[in-house]
């Protein structure tokens, strides 16, 4: 019988101090004032040993911390506390426990944020190569180190256990991150959107120009509103480095090549088309006839659109099944489970993600990518930004607007 | 190389015309209108042969209807009106056609409604057991019918193609169902919750009585909410037969009863717990290593909640993985097309259907449902309302509102 | 002590049968249905007595039927059913009521809908020469029937009691109204928006081209989105003929005129200005010290913008008043009752309506518009829309999108 | 011809600096981070003078900034940074100059903030009484100083012009504010509600003992769905002080006691009432005939309800009028500036404020409050709550969800 190593509630016992360091630009980052709040809201007292507040705006700053707390609670409050990059200063080798059975991480297991993030192996920091967060840390034999979601770990693999020898980053503010900055605590629909629109297309832009790479993750919605084809556009003009998404814009963007309609709705008339409810059936059953996108688009059955211009130019692209898919595709990955994995293979090197319309792949996605991923996302419903930002994707700009004449113009502003 | 047999746009060409006919309480329920609305949105003529509309409220009517259209559109366009159960007069035997390759349809396969449907296979209709929309029909060698799901198909079953010899019947409106039809059209949240809530009790009550199934699809807000024992209150007392719901739903349930959070946030505070951000990764990690859910239920690390409920009454319940999993528990089935199955297998019987705060599960529970299932969808978002109503379920009513208050005033009322 | 003639709910009695007819495209309009499924509901029994249904889809319909109901509701039902169109076949004249206080109606007064509504006075049917839901029937000395507010009826009014003598019609269905017909009962923000806008823009062309007038009612968030030189352009170019608005939409069209920003934020830059929160402050303290926009325009202290355009054209406006205003502007009409009033004073030609991310200034346009005015409702929140409807404007269509790039499209599609 | 005096952009020139002070809790609250942040934004450079951050979370901190920026914005920032309670170091008088007009301020007039704010007059702080934002400051000539808003200012008055001699407080952080701390940036509708709810009841009770008023704010949807009951109830037991609200909840509030629907709607069986739709207006045409809404109390026509509640205990009420309102009811306020006017004669000692689903009133309200008071704002709509932050009432606390159960259940916590 295994035991159950996460107690109700630790008992409360003597009171412990444990002193934490902070660097950077803590005071106009709100670092600073975000530990703080955390101590207090912990019921934990701190003294300020050592601030250092920077003299001008271009000078970092550090704060050294002694905190006071219950034992019971002041080992997960300085863990809670590396969220905002705040690391112990006294340092010691990450414990590290082999697991003891494949896909079960040891009890007490270090849990990952998504900042950069380094273990102490043998006296020595060693970078850990993917940051991800809600995941394990493994060292390998030869000392590097790298996340490991639960699911893939094997019996053997020595995982980091508990809080020591583990330290992060928060990631430094962008430059010229005025506007986003503030649009970020608003995600308000009342906000100039031509001028946003710009500045994500220069976002783009300069990712490509140093060789960053751009992430699309879209729901059908695009389809829907008539957007297609200017997102095949930006596909076919190279702006796209990779596509995930699922079974329905997928299935959506070639029955609208295929049969002019998306769920049965012309895009050229708005109106129903009689017969049209079955249409993205009739093209999923043809695609799986062919046996994949690429043999449809090889074979002639499929002319253009999004995914046409993905397997043209190459682009990968992963279709991450649902439970609620239709057919599905043939080439839907249908174990939700590896097609995450296929998502972690593709995101080296992204730099700038944008998100369409798209609730279930945008969290998905948002689950793995790192801290420093410039992430845009648009949809025009309020609450599912909200929604993705709750669920981790702090870094994330939300924007309200309209998916579709947002867009258009996108595909206008870069080109 | 295959042939693509879903053409653009058929050419136009002569007219054509042919006589349909449709019965019941047609007037009253608004089928003969949405005929006509659709016959006139397609450009088609019809002449009234025969209306023969009942003398006072308890006789049915009936109407005959010879629709003239263009030869490319008529057929589609009868083919749509099925969907109202409008027949053809004239019958004739279904077309089989087998299918030549596993998980492929034989082109022009006739695509189904969720509605009653009967086959005419050598002059005799033949019930189909389980109507499923967006499916197609399978004659067996011994005459009998039924839907089968796109990948199902294996080369050599003899499906159903074209429009011949299929008819459908629309469902018979409920006794009583004054409110909720009204609210049908209006999915408000300005309307006396209290009243809607014993009118539901009233419908599961209902149900129980006369032997037909309740079934649950639910999301993890109702647990965030703070209404999880109440949940796990109506499983314990019968109420529910059946559960679909996914990863998060049941971690969160779980995480509750072993650390007394949801996603980190303390249940009896409303405040977020320190290091609770990981709550739910190590109460996962734990269900792995115990094997399951039932094991851990066995084995006493899980003492309470709704999936404690399920394992102890015990009732089936199906968690179907989505790409945004954590873990997952051992439980989910990660396959989408083996999840969906699972719940195609668990639906016979049902006929309420409670959907609580999920927008995932609760469309894909809709697209499997049949027509006449009464389903009551909750959720705080009138946009999820929406999209659960564009996606298939029309006979789904909606209520807006707040599904933690809502799921404790249930409780209570069936108490 | 003045009476209470509103009973709380009448005794139950005998059953009395009356007969109404209605005709017109009652079978495809849905009107018959509608009619019968008010009769169900209010547990009449009905018979059809005469049932003539157009032989083709260009010839109306028309039914007589026979309704049995409790003398208690029989009366309040048959009222109901006119809002369908459905009169009673006996006609009598109306009866008229002296009101015998200023602001008063006589008690039982007929309450009107938004229908085209014909009174019958001394045996002769008189048109009501402006229709608006909520009101009285005031029929003049010479015979002349007319609607009347309630704060506007004066002792010795004569104003119609009861249901006798009063019949109405349901407008027509619009010429090839297909798509906006199918978009009206979706509000679905997954439509296909170049669509949507090129056939608002094809109405608005069709209303100018016969003389009709467009009444534009509009909200500040076309000024935030950066869309007020459109809509200044469309002003200018002569696409409206009158404004409804409030303080804020003329205000912040003032600010970015004065000081290019919009609640101090600039539109040219998408970042707040410091000291910009007191922007509309300092504008209208100006505007009042030149006493009003127009003399502000002449003046040259106001060199652009809507409300410029407004004045220049020149196009009549009403702001009306709200309890959240600042200032107000000089040209703020602040009593409610009289803002109203000036807006009735307005509508006479108006066609085609306009409601731009405006909620309360759309409900009470919405209030005091005939059913015949095609409505398009544009705001980015489907709630909002719900309402609207809800409130009354079942005319309208709503259009779930950003107001800011609607409003950008449109003009481009004027152009 | 009067002058413009805000001119569109201020010519930019030579580098100037002075100097802020801050002190307080300035670095748990967030206002230094929030200082600097809007220094950065500015383009303006600054040095820490002075630093003394509290040694524990019991210890006020301090901090004094040089700034540097433009002539032209130095100004306007320092004036911006006063709503974070930095104030310049030197002080000299303010400068007050007299209005030539009625209802206009001089130019460059002082725009307030809600804050706790002082003038200095003479060499003396001076204490400003009622502390209302977008207003200006006058001085009577006994020296005492007032917020005026725009309308009530008279030519002589003494109003403060520029920045120099006006100091603010940022409100003290309550005493165990963590929860709704935290809720306040997040207004989220998944958190536990009844936990909720019982901490605003808290709220109330100790507002009570301590003397302070309780202000309702409320819109029609609490009668709508049913909780006017539950209301009615909270004012007969003294839980409510005074009530702001307008046409639509004051009639149909009256129309559930007299006719038992709320826009016709039954609220004991959920369903409209036949005839219905005019219930409304029959009974603000009966409350007309009575005068005012008091005497229809007092001769008995209106027995119960909450309006009846606050004319019998009495609780002073404001209807504040709209222009969407139909009658309207005797006791309406139709001049919006006379209504603001008679809602600000009612706020003094307002110590929590309750809003229950109503977006026009909440926001004029939360527009003439001072900013220390407790702001409870609560809609299922997430986008009104977003509203009503982005409109200036920063001290409320959202909350999520379904007003009807809310006030049921807030009903409950209070007895």
């Amino acid at each position: 019988m295994p035991t159950a190593p996460c107690e109700k509630m630790a008992p409360m016992g003597r009171l412990l101090t444990e002193t934490i360091e902070v660097r950077g630009h803590i005071i106009d980052s709100l670092i600073l004032p975000k530990i703080l709040d955390k101590l207090i809201d912990a019921g934990a007292d701190y003294e300020m040993l050592d601030v250092d507040i920077g003299k001008t705006n271009k000078d970092p700053s550090s704060a050294r911390i002694a905190v006071t707390a219950d034992d019971g609670i002041l080992d997960v409050l300085l863990d809670d506390l590396r969220v905002h990059g705040a690391n112990r200063v006294e340092h010691v080798d990450a414990v590290l426990v082999e697991a003891d059975a494949d896909g079960v991480f040891p009890a007490g297991f270090h849990s990952t944020t998504n900042l950069e993030t380094e273990v102490l192996v043998d006296g020595a920091w060693c970078r850990v190569t993917n940051p991800e967060m809600d995941c394990g840390l493994v060292v390998d034999d030869d000392g590097r180190a790298h996340t490991i979601p639960m699911h893939r770990v094997r019996a053997g693999d020595r995982i980091v256990v508990g809080r020591d020898g583990v330290r992060v980053q928060t990631p430094a503010r962008p430059e010229g991150a005025g506007t986003f900055e503030f649009m970020n605590s608003e995600i308000s629909s009342e906000k100039p959107k031509g001028l946003l629109i710009r500045q994500v297309a220069e976002r783009m832009r300069a990712a490509r120009e140093t060789g960053g790479r751009v992430l699309l993750v879209t729901g059908p919605a695009v389809v829907h509103t008539g957007a297609g084809p200017d997102l095949a556009a930006l596909v076919e003009a190279g702006w796209i480095d990779c596509l995930f998404t699922g079974n329905g814009f997928a299935t959506h963007d070639l029955e609208s090549n295929v049969l002019g309609t998306s769920l049965g709705v012309s895009l050229a008339e708005g109106t129903p088309t009689e017969g049209g409810h079955s249409n993205h059936l009739r093209v999923i059953n043809e695609v799986r006839r062919w046996g994949s996108i690429e043999a449809a688009v090889e074979g002639g059955y499929i002319t253009g659109g999004v995914m046409y211009e993905c397997v043209r130019r190459p682009i990968p692209f992963v279709l991450g099944g649902s439970i609620r898919d239709d057919g599905p595709l043939p080439d839907v990955v249908t174990d939700v489970v590896a097609a995450a994995d296929a998502m972690r293979d593709n995101i080296s090197g992204v730099e700038v993600t944008l998100m369409l319309a798209s609730t279930l792949h945008g969290i998905a996605t948002g689950n793995i990518l790192p801290a420093g991923v410039e992430t845009f996302c648009v949809d025009i419903n309020h609450a599912v930004l909200t929604k993705l930002a709750d669920r981790g994707s702090h870094q994330a700009l939300g924007i309200v607007t309209d998916v579709g004449l947002f867009t258009r113009d996108l595909c206008a502003a870069l080109a």
